[in-house]
């Protein structure tokens, strides 16, 4: 017997910020829906909500060159560099407002973010006073708020409580990429522990060419370090960022791992990584953008543990 | 309060083959005992045997080059190329006998294997007969028998029993790598997998310089449909195993995988390896012949479930 | 001051053969038309003579799939899978005529060639009589010969007098590569001599997924025994060539230069070489195409000394 | 008839910095004059001097851990971290002496230098006062001088004019390498170019472990800026050095060419390339020694060409 599924309503999502993540996501999303397709796809159902879903109902950004236009335009306005993934992509319907610049406008915000559900704050790192004004405007017109830069939201143990109050779902902090050079790194290490083989010494060396691989170079202590702590050892050394415009929002890993096996004997491993930075974003924010509908529409408020493998920095860990 | 280890009776072994396997475990079980190292050592204490405290006591083998001599002089015998690992090995005092050439020898090595608690025999695969026939003078003369080849020995459940009966261990068949390259590209597509990225194609290609290749790429089909069943998709492709002399016992693998992540964008991986197999190996029939031995000294005779992760084709698999 | 061109004929071709070399250079002759780009293209003019004033007038075939067709579409015809450079390729308006089978059909050929000014033969290897039998067919109908494949027939030294005296161009054998594995390999091995590294050891591997490559993998030694030849190092070691078909007219080679510098410390290379080897075959060929007809038209016959760097047999080497 | 070869007086050389290069050198004449070997030596012979007829009969150095020992244990005195190429080096017979710290102390040094027929100068860059300082005590002590660090030295025209009126030859400024990432990345360009690909982009990533590249990590952009302008294309870009310690004396640059051949096909390079920096130099730094010897003995003073080859910045480039 077929089950005929319940009309399932859209999860309507406000997008903070437009730039390469953003674009990769809004792109997904018409692809998605145009056919059919579940490549990629970590979780094609969460709660019963498919990726095609989900719909961007409203977006906001600060840059004259993208703010009242269509969103299927300014996503492709500089510096965004992240590929037209399909020819002859029709106009969103949803024109681009300008955000907020400080905390006096959270009024004016969470009258514009009535009517969606999830609020996915996607704007650079680095500025947290405005992470969290538009925290409180998502808060004040009840769509979960989701916080996928490195700036402390979800971490905010107070801020936790009144959402958790509100009945209102908070996510963060700081995405986990689908598929990263962390990630394979990490889990290469692992099969060599696994295996009893002694690790000898490890690199790593990340290329890109994006606005965010170009703040931190030109901000590079707390990434690096951050990565050093998650490989859990001085043998690892992570080369400085390599800003290298010509890639695009392609990012480009090198990684080498030297370990010892019986008697000594030499273990290689090279490994050349070649991804997308804002696909491994977006096949991440798909998941937490359902999380968070799902358990709004339920009436959970507050942090979501579910959400932890998907964030490098959950509640708990350090500010 | 520091507790004093009981005495531990040393673990003797007779090897049966003396070729790069047999050369990295006795240039190994030297290496430990002098250095007192763990490196490389997947596991340091087997039901409290260390890797010290395992002794070749035996060995058997066929060519003129190695029958008559000291073990440690034999294991450097052509087609041999192994690397020494130390300078200044001292004799083994172990004199290499002559292996049996057919059914009609059994007794004449059961006689010879008595004293013996563990026999590896670790010659070349493709000769049955041959390693049934071990099988049997390890079973006459009470000592547990390690079968690291693909010929069916521990796949014959007649056999198993007997062990059982007579309560002495018999482990098989064909040994896994401590670290290879299936098992890292098994690791790699798993993560991928996991991770909801879509395999568009992979392939494999393992180049190596020992006489275990040359046979290898002169009957190929077997090992190479084995690797492509257990890799388990028909997106990966195994190249032809290239025989290239002058890698000695060193393995090159060549491995790529292409993916799609997020709207269909590319995911790259491409990585290459480099080690020992004889190490591979090494590393892990010490933890066999450990493994066997416990077994034996607790009187549990019969199959070992315990192996079964260090086997390739542990009983219940095709023969 | 601007010089006026003066308006040049166009080359007319015919191409013996419709298989991945031929779509690639019938798909680029296309695409440089289209879009007045030189990209890729090695000598812009041979004696005034543009890519675009190359035009291909007939073409031959032996497979059904390919016949009556237009060449437009019998380039994508099974087992052909070098990719659809554009969307929207206009017909050519050239319909496949059957190639000859045996050479009774010469006289019916060199009929179907008037008004060819070259021949270029992009048949597969292995079946010379043909080879020969198209030479004659173009020699009668005074169209110059190139022979691409490994067949002898520009070493044939009788045919080249008589292509000589007839005023007829002719040019062969084996078309070199624009970039491949080869030449690169050569190069770095050349580089390493020049700066005084001692070469220790060196290896090859190829991968590909054409037809090409299949034959060449159920007949390698030819193939193989050429490349270690070339290379001029028994140092030098060629992996057997792997068919991965879903590489389709991709190649893929991995290099590894060992050497030692200063005190003999090492040297270690490791390189990846991506290419669609039917874009190496139609670089050269267009240079070959041009030599061909402005020789011709200038009235030298016989075979043509300045081909012989984008030959790898010209007359003179072994047969 | 075998020609008797007139005995060779040896080439006896000051060096100026006990760091690795020095270490490389030093270790390596050592190794050649036991071992006969001409592995790695580019040249065996200059005007008749072979590298077993170099020898090092003076050491200056500044650091307190070098000052006072036998120059074959100062060579291995932290941070110098070339590898120790043989065991058992003897004494080498050469106490290290005090360098100069400032001009005052040309005279003591010039006397120090007598006997020397050659001064290597091979101390850190980015102090050209005491690289002119020890130019001025060889001239006064009338041995040649060998610039090997990028201070302006041999670009000092008025230098070079009293070297001249001396009969005492200058060679500089800042070595190449034997072989290294510039060469090698050059070559590829080259290559490329040649055979009529188009570069669509390019980058190199240089990895190292040395006091070197600390210095130049921590000092970027001169370094860097000459990559991009050696290689010649606002195409290729040069990533920021990565200081990695655990690799010690090793270097190891990551290559990548992307280019277009025919029709605008992808054509993809990727490079990985491991040496040691000190040997890349101690190869070039013999010929340098042989050929300031053989112009001093046969009294010819200034600048010599034919070592341009030899030296990133020699008169008339760019100080």
């Amino acid at each position: 017997m077929v089950t005929v599924p319940a009309m399932i309503d859209e999860v309507r999502v406000a997008v903070i910020g437009v730039g390469n993540n953003t674009s990769a996501l809004v792109q997904g999303l018409s692809f998605y829906r145009a056919t059919g397709s579940a490549v990629g796809v970590s979780r094609p159902r969460i709660d019963g909500l498919g990726v095609g879903d989900v719909r961007v109902v409203a977006a906001f950004a600060r840059s004259d060159g993208k703010v009242g236009r269509d969103l299927h335009e300014a996503i492709f306005a500089a510096p965004n560099n992240f590929p037209r993934i399909e020819a002859g992509l029709p106009p969103a319907g949803v024109t681009v407002q300008r955000g907020l610049v400080d905390a006096t406008e959270i009024d004016r915000v969470a009258e514009a973010l009535k009517g969606a559900e999830v609020v996915l704050y996607s704007a650079p790192s680095g500025r947290p006073e405005i992470a969290l004004a538009y925290a409180e405007a998502a808060l004040a017109a009840g769509a979960a708020f989701v916080n996928t830069t490195s700036d402390p939201v979800a971490r905010d143990v107070a801020l936790v409580r009144r959402f958790e109050a509100g009945g209102v779902p908070l996510i963060g902090d700081d995405l986990a990429s689908q598929f990263g050079t962390s990630v394979l790194h990490h889990t290469l290490l692992r099969l060599l522990e696994a295996r009893g083989l002694t690790l000898t010494s490890s690199y790593q060396v990340n290329l890109g060419g994006t606005e965010d691989f170009r703040n931190l170079v030109e901000n590079p202590n707390t990434k690096k370090q951050s990565k050093v702590n998650a490989l859990g050892s001085d043998r690892v050394q992570i080369a400085p960022l390599g800003y290298l415009p010509h890639l695009g929002s392609q990012k480009i890993a090198h990684l080498n791992i030297e370990a010892q096996g019986w008697a000594g004997t030499a273990v290689s491993l090279d490994v050349r990584l070649q991804v997308h930075d804002p696909s491994g974003a977006a096949g991440v924010n798909i998941d937490l953008i359902r999380l968070a509908a799902a358990a709004l529409r339920s009436g959970r408020g507050g942090y979501l543990p579910e959400a932890a493998a998907l964030l490098k920095s959950p509640p708990g860990t350090a500010v």
